[in-house]
């Protein structure tokens, strides 16, 4: 087939999008395989580890959506007939055989894996069957094959090295963790450009704690909530700073709306009605109409536009102030075992100057009182995501209050187009490149024309206003070549991406460097 | 109390939210007493006739969001003691006597009524007792009073008339239907500035068909269901047109997401699970499953930022086709019946110059067969909504292939902040505004530093693409003086407002022209 979204993928090929779901919130992992997909298989594309088609090119609904999502995808592999009705794709004469070739994170093809080639005997593939997809090569193997990790050769090393005297661009990484910070290092990352720090909140062993805090109904409560994550955040957060010892790392405080923590509504509704209908246990019933009342206020129509990032932080100034305070004790804990810790403390969801500049005042009063408390000179500084067309607009505002933008371009994109990523991907841009209404997904290919030039108006805006003001991209574009031509033609002093794209980034930004030599 | 957000309203005296929006969904009118409403008081607040609390100023939580809302609300009525335990609310001493006074639709208090002022005996009110709130002056009734309709007195008539020598600007009216064109028109509105089409498909004859047009699985079913669909918008139409014959009227095509005309997944997911434990009826589960399958599969993320507007029309050209057909035929009927019908096509959501040519030439190609078909001559504008950050970014482009510009500012607000209308007025802009962060809510104040210069952008750009371009605004800023001051400066030919705001509107745009003549 064609190789339509490039890393490899292994699981049971399931010939429906309801069955891929249902499998997929089991844990299991399968490949979904369809003629084609549309806007209707997405929840079964989703779960699925990756996605074959038998039909489509390079642009079609399938190949789309999995590029988006970062998902191995093969389209248009004509020699698979899938047969729906009997649930089972058919390779007319395939041949059986051992072969192997691996892109990134490809197949490595072993003796127990069949290439899928045209052969003379019939081959089948049921529902369920183990199969695999190299979405690099466009090959798809019978059964299951080990996947190989990607690694940095010694020839590509040393074109990267020289690729890093011709670049002005720094590269940092997107990490969460430890090992993803490890990895960035290894991979060449000057830095971490966006430390995300809800997937803390969401580790199993913390949810309930994170419940308590939201359901909390006193200060008091909350506090108590709030006292058990903080050694928990400052643990983390002294991981990342080791891991990255010396390197500066922006740490970006809680984005996502509190309701992002509580199970979905239509779930506790049904749940509900079950154990009334079935006589369930009365307590039990009495808690989660407590939670499903929580979870109704709390329901936004448009999380994605909605109580979240520095709204949360302006109205429960409690968790942010536990946050920051988590990084600096974890600071000052490093300095003292003698390493060079580089936070920066970035505030999400910025409209304006406003915002930031009571948060700023947040973020130093905790800087002073941890100072205090260990003995420790902390000087930590205190940045904006730069997400909402208003943040640019008035950017010479922000500019006064910030040491540094990073611009988070997905989220700036989702506002300047008013495309929902999670709907528009799935629901109509596919279709919208097939008319040639867009060159690009702009959430792959930074739009030029539009979000571009909002993020040149908040350049220019913002250096009048703070000539010091350090300036990023964030955003899945930072490890995109078009995308970091245009960062470097407009002047940003670094851009931050996926681990894995880091290599891709540094060669990227000696291209631009080199393209445009003055 | 404080008169918090103008308007009457009368109904029962309800003291939970969670009452409120029971009695409200059963079609009750009820006023929400409390005292004071927070976030948690939103789902009471929406199906309420009005507002009263006991405390709070003009920026409290109640007032902001109901003046938002365009619900009558009164605060801080102090004399009100509200005792939520016994489900009652106390004036201490309150003397009883007729007194009548009222407002703009405001109350006519008559002798069944009491007005509630101090006094000597005690007066309960207790749930379920019917009270009446004038939020233009504060006012609060005890008891069933009638209501007046707003009329123009001669003087003011007179006033109005002066203005209009004064102003530059053009005054129009947003209105859906003939009773409201006709109520703008004598109001002295020019023209309807938006004409939404969505209401015409939710009138609940309609709403099966429109759900078989949604639900249909193939082309033909989906035109079998259109084909029903035509006369009735044509009449639709034609009612509106002959309304304000003469006058232009700016019709907007089909805008919100399909969803939105299908029954919620909760509720269907809780129905169906109902129906299996309880033994119902096979088809039924069968039918109902069918319309959840459809409902889960259009459902969005954040249908603000989803599959709507000129991207249905994208995707769905025959529901834009119906739309366009059925104006173009109301209009020949009208000529033909010598009336001079003047509609305008807007184009709405779009976020650059190619999906308002593909659609200009979809209304082309109708107006062509129309014209074919009835010999009647047909030289209608397309132009389109302006309300995406894209659209003004990009309206060098957009200009090219538009007549109009109509500036949709309650959605360019909404993704020029970030703010989801419908959760940031509960949610947080009441405290934005306590503390400052927000001088005016920008839903109600036209934001001139971030969304103004983007409206300004967009002036510049499409004038000097196309000289002969109409620009105007339909959001509700275009009924509020200090944005109609910007859109007179900004130089736009005409505001668009409720029926209800078009005095207002002619007085501010003479105000302005005043205050700023050259």
């Amino acid at each position: 087939g064609l190789p339509a979204s490039p890393g490899a993928a292994i699981g049971k090929a399931i010939f429906s999008a309801d069955l891929a779901e249902e499998l997929g919130q089991k844990g299991e992992k399968v490949i979904l395989v369809r003629p084609e997909t549309t806007p209707d298989d997405m929840h079964g594309i989703v779960p699925a580890q990756g996605v074959l088609t038998s039909r489509g090119g390079m642009t079609c609904h399938a190949a789309i959506v999995a590029r988006g999502m970062g998902k191995p995808c093969v389209v248009g592999c004509e020699a698979l007939q899938v047969d729906l009705d009997n649930r089972r794709a058919v390779v007319k004469g395939a041949k059986v055989g051992p072969e192997g070739e691996a892109g990134r994170a490809g197949v490595a093809g072993d003796k127990n894996a069949e290439l899928l080639e045209p052969s003379t005997a019939d081959m089948v593939i049921n529902e369920g069957d183990i199969i695999a997809i190299d979405g690099a090569t466009g090959r798809v193997f019978s059964g299951e094959v080990p996947l190989v990790e990607p690694t940095l050769g010694a020839e590509f090393r040393a074109l990267l090295e020289w690729a890093d005297r011709a670049r002005s661009l720094g590269v940092r990484a997107n990490a969460d963790t430890p090992e993803d910070a490890r990895k960035a290092r290894e991979f060449g990352a000057e830095g971490i450009g966006l430390c995300r720090t809800e997937h803390m909140f969401m580790a199993p062993e913390r949810v309930p704690i994170v419940q308590a805090m939201i359901l909390a109904e006193t200060p008091e409560e909350r506090k108590q909530a709030l006292d058990q994550l903080l050694p928990m955040q400052q643990g983390d957060f002294y991981g990342i700073l080791k891991a990255m010892d010396g390197l500066p790392v922006t740490i970006r405080l809680l984005d996502p709306p509190l309701h992002e923590f509580l199970p979905k509504t239509e779930e506790l509704a049904v749940e509900i009605t079950q154990l009334r209908l079935t006589g369930g246990d009365r307590e039990e019933i009495v808690r989660k109409e407590a939670i499903l009342r929580r979870a109704r206020a709390l329901s936004e129509f448009n999380p994605m536009l909605g109580h979240r990032g520095c709204r949360l932080g302006i109205t429960t100034p409690e968790i942010y102030a536990m946050q920051v305070r988590a990084i600096l004790q974890a600071t000052a804990q490093l300095i003292k075992e003698g390493c060079q810790p580089r936070p920066e403390i970035m505030i999400p969801v910025v409209m304006g100057a406003e915002e930031l500049a009571i948060l700023r005042e947040l973020c130093l009063e905790v800087m002073q009182a941890v100072a205090a408390e260990t003995g420790i000179k902390l000087d930590v500084p205190i940045g904006t995501m730069i997400e909402l067309p208003r943040a640019c607009l008035t950017a010479d505002e922000v500019g006064k209050v910030a040491d540094f933008f990073s611009f988070g371009t997905n989220d700036l994109t989702q506002t300047t187009y008013g495309f929902s990523r999670d709907d528009a991907e799935g629901k109509f841009i596919p279709q919208y490149i097939e008319k040639k209404i867009l060159a690009h997904n702009p959430f792959a290919v930074l739009d030029r024309a539009g979000v571009g030039k909002l993020v040149k108006m908040a350049v220019e805006l913002g250096r009048q206003a703070n000539p010091k003001l350090k300036l990023g991209i964030c955003g899945e574009h930072g490890g995109e070549p078009n995308s970091i031509e245009f960062c470097h033609l407009t002047g940003l002093d670094y851009v931050s991406c996926s681990p894995y794209r880091v290599p891709i980034a540094r060669l990227a930004a000696a291209q631009a460097a080199i393209k445009h030599r003055k």
